[in-house]
């Protein structure tokens, strides 16, 4: 299958954050060609003409719990930690395997209107997570999530290995759950597996200010310091969130190569905080971003995201001039891909994987053009993506869904399960 | 003109924020019947099928600067006043009649994508913005700008009678445009006209740190204590941001009911700051929402607005509970309506404007529904606008806008405006 993608802009996002007038081909599920527009002896099967419109890179959703759609406005308006143990953990108990099916199809489709062409999902069931994701033709990294609640180091390490090599469209990553879900004993065998195998490690950390005190009062450490003492951070990894990070801590991830992924609108929503991006970003800490998941967020929008992820760092750093706006879409694109170890499907270059959007700029709220990588992070919207397409195949495209499944068909079972789970 | 929306949910704010299963009947720009399904011997031109969608009242957007579209993505990242004094003003300077009609077209375009059927609209020109919005069939009411830079009480007066006499979907308030861009003999000119006409009057108000401070070291007073003391508050009206507001300047709004009119994105985005929404609703004061221009925030998007309006209460009051999506909804409605003093439009009861919306519950963003009211403002999106309809007509449905105009003409006119100008 070979398609072009002609009469555009194209942002690749290969040296900086800015576009092209010109063409690109896939063939199969990579980039054959970008560039100004060329005439070309290849037949293709489809010609898609941009008529001006943008193609760059997808988004890259770097923190979700996709199949927590259920629990969308389910429990909204209460703190971190009762919110987690009184509302989300007894709902996720009763949880099956089809339902996460379903659910994490559900997310999916959101991504996809969204303009996100992968995820770093961590949940229950990754081989049926992947099994979804395969089935939809979505790129999806599992993250590891063993916890003292549930799961265990060795299942852990046989899911890496056995998703690791499942499907071209799935990888993982190793991880845990967090610091206040996991027992030193685990955390040593965490640590130790890791150190042997080389492995980068990621978790949920410094999320709420409630979690780092009582880290604080239990080991005498912030979160960040506890886990470096146990050696976790020896191969690099991530942080979901950072939101309550002190100076020290901040040097350590620097130090640590750890990648932190913000979650403005979850933080915002759970009254977790500001992220300090700006700081972080000023010592050279690699940045992503996130939405989390759709119980805390709770939509699944990158835009709003992006829009965030600048916006509270002017009001939380008194400066309107921090967190340009190509600097986050760096962040939601290439940073987002490398956090999750994704090298092939960072940048728009020939014999990169062909994970693509074509943003509509015919619509008011990207008009008139006085700077068009701007306007998408400050004023972009679900309803600019025309078509979101991953690993060469469109998944989504005007508004319809190519997953394999019908829409309607997704929305039934999700509320039969939230049905049924009341 | 009948129409006959049946087969949905329809949520009338009118007693609480909920809905019920029933239909909705216009005829010509008056709701004629809502209610549960019922058989009708009327004859309608049209009759659409909800297909169990929601239809609600239009969002009143109490804060803009339409014509501003000019300015997207411009001069992002300054400070408040450097912003206003180094950008807007000397490209506005260079702003003709012309120009202001495209421009507003324009914003009533992105208006009608985010579901929004009424503006209050703070600009030049304001009897050619009156006359945009009635060709394009948008309700706007007009808020005088006058200040020490340009036009005179006088002209507003005149406008005021002009605009309050002019077309069904037009009127007009008094007001004027900052404490800080007024010399005191201008404040007392205003303040005596508004008192012998028992007008309310609007503002913008205590926006940035620097602004108040400024007014404090110049006079002694916040700008609240200051424009109470010339007399300015005596009849009600409105403040737009009050984001910097003692206690004193909130018992203050409350006993003058004055309406507080909080537009926080463009507070984010030139680090202004966070209103304090949730004491002033504690205090019984009234709130509305505004997108303000979009040269400051930079889209015209209510569900941006929504979500920010609940969740930057939750992390400035360190509270999750604070500021309830019902709140936000009835602010994003009925709030808005009764601030510009439409009376008319707040809600869908028999008799009043047909001024509503119908939300796409078949999108994934939406589903499942375990709230629906709360999906709509924690996940709500422009991609949910199905139907936009202002007195009684539906301006934008499925993607397409009916406003007289093709939307290819407007972009390019905004386009050459700037270019023009540069």
């Amino acid at each position: 299958m070979r398609i072009r993608f002609y009469n555009g802009k194209i942002c690749t996002m290969e040296k900086d954050v800015n576009y092209i007038e010109g063409e690109l081909w896939t063939n199969e599920s990579y980039v054959e060609y970008v560039g100004k527009a060329k005439p070309s002896s290849k037949v293709f099967d489809r010609e898609i003409n941009l008529n001006g419109n943008l193609l760059m890179p997808g988004f890259k959703n770097a923190h979700t719990h996709s199949a927590m759609t259920f629990l969308r406005s389910f429990a909204d308006d209460m703190p971190l930690l009762d919110w987690l143990h009184k509302q989300v953990f007894p709902m996720e108990a009763k949880l099956t395997v089809d339902d996460v099916y379903w659910l994490n199809k559900l997310a999916i489709m959101e991504y996809l209107t969204s303009g996100i062409t992968a995820n770093f999902d961590m949940y229950f069931y990754p081989r049926d997570i992947a099994k979804t994701s395969v089935e939809c033709g979505f790129r999806t990294v599992l993250c590891g999530s063993v916890n003292s609640y549930g799961g265990s180091v060795e299942q852990e390490l046989a899911d890496y290995e056995y998703l690791n090599n499942y499907n071209e469209l799935i990888s993982a990553q190793f991880g845990f759950h967090a610091e206040y879900t996991c027992k030193l004993s685990l955390l040593e065998q965490l640590a130790a597996e890791a150190n042997k195998r080389k492995l980068p490690v990621y978790f949920h950390s410094s999320e709420s200010r409630a979690e780092t005190e009582r880290c604080i009062e239990r080991t005498g450490m912030t979160p960040t310091v506890y886990l470096n003492s146990l050696g976790m951070l020896n191969n690099g990894g991530g942080c979901f969130h950072g939101v309550h990070l002190t100076e020290q801590d901040m040097d350590i991830l620097k130090e640590k190569n750890m990648w932190v992924i913000t979650n403005p609108s979850s933080n915002l929503k759970l009254a977790s905080g500001i992220a300090p991006l700006e700081k972080l970003r000023k010592r050279g800490v690699s940045l992503a971003i996130g939405t989390d998941g759709p119980a805390s967020n709770n939509c699944l929008d990158f835009f709003r995201e992006m829009f965030l992820t600048t916006a509270l760092q002017k009001i939380s750093c008194d400066d309107v001039a921090v967190m340009d706006a190509n600097h986050v879409l760096h962040m939601a694109t290439v940073g987002g891909a490398l956090a999750m170890g994704l090298t092939d499907c960072d940048t728009l270059a020939v014999g990169k994987k062909a994970d693509l959007i074509v943003i509509d700029l015919m619509q008011p709220n990207m008009q008139p053009i006085n700077n068009l990588m701007k306007n998408i992070v400050y004023s972009g919207s679900k309803l600019n993506v025309k078509l979101t397409m991953v690993n060469g195949k469109v998944l989504y495209e005007e508004g319809r869904f190519y997953i394999g499944t019908e829409a309607e068909e997704v929305y039934a079972h999700a509320n039969e399960i939230i049905a049924a789970k009341r």
